[in-house]
């Protein structure tokens, strides 16, 4: 005996979401069946209406129109500055932050010759030269920690011109964090990048 | 900034599912838009879909019919005997463990004073009628064991006939449990359950 195919159907596409395996998802399609059903037609017309989400033309960020609302606001046009970004994620966790408020470019991914991720995958070259266009005098390489972020901040510092200010986002202790529970390359990361008070 | 609205909406219902907080529905629908535009569509369409999934006349399971496929099985039927559960996920759990192969009574809730839960609002009447009709002798009372599902088993037990025999399903140690950790309740009922080598 099991659950009729209409319901089945629903349980194995929600468990391909991250984080959901067979047995929540049952309990969660379950959940949601008793839900008024007007609530339910909208969210499955909601989730519908995700297929015709589009993607910013220039920094590939989420959006209705060509261009997203980060790149058709005109304050932050004007700051002529960029964040490069790995994904959508990383953008709204800086944008929470408060503390940038300039336009983006998404990358979609770091360099990872293994995965046949080259420089052509990541649009740097049209990243270059929207950085040409657009008269951007400074940028702030937001990417992860790691060889292949580490590779990616080279290589847009080796593409661009020498008058771009290339900056990395800076490494260290994060707040809240203790010393004692870190590894090592984090103190050395952050011993490199100390302060004068 | 903020993502579209068509995407913070489908975050809005996903956190809404058990489990699912804000920040995993976040990455949860982030994932969901990198699958292929033909499975977002269809997922959307199955969860509209869950609006027209009816529950059975006779048992309350989830049918696409008038009956399920539970009530409509002939060998079923033909067993005269009743196994009456809380809710699906309860009768879910006991087809699994395959020792019953009879039909189901979903009583949707146990007696419950204090919200308004009274023999009325669980159909028992209805359901004393039904085994009526169907000749049914033999019942199995699968209530979790709590106050309220002591009360709906003695209920169930006072307005049924003499005739039919009504059991409760067995409390006592869970395989694989651990005397040790287990709660007193739980090895009263063992204990007075014991069962003769």
């Amino acid at each position: 005996m099991e659950l009729p195919d209409s319901i089945t159907d629903v349980v194995d596409f929600l468990s391909r979401l991250p984080g959901v395996g067979n047995k929540s998802a049952t309990r969660q399609t379950l959940a949601l069946m008793k839900w008024p059903l007007e609530d339910i037609r909208r969210f499955g017309s909601l989730i519908e209406g995700l297929s015709r989400v589009r993607t910013c033309e220039k920094c590939s960020f989420f959006c209705e129109a060509d261009l997203c609302t980060l790149c058709t606001d005109k304050e932050r046009a004007s700051r002529r500055e960029l964040c490069v970004v790995e994904n959508v994620v990383d953008l709204l966790a800086i944008e929470k932050s408060g503390e940038y408020r300039g336009p983006y470019h998404i990358l979609g991914a770091v360099l990872n010759p293994l995965l046949g991720v080259g420089p052509e995958e990541l649009g740097l070259g049209s990243m270059a030269q929207r950085i040409g266009e657009e008269g951007i005098e400074s940028i702030i390489v937001a990417v992860n920690p790691s060889v292949e972020g580490d590779a990616t901040a080279s290589y847009i510092r080796e593409i661009l011109p020498g008058e771009v200010k290339v900056e990395r986002i800076g490494f260290g202790i994060p707040i809240g964090g203790a010393l004692e529970y870190l590894d090592s390359m984090t103190i050395t990361k952050a011993l490199e990048n100390r302060k004068r008070m």
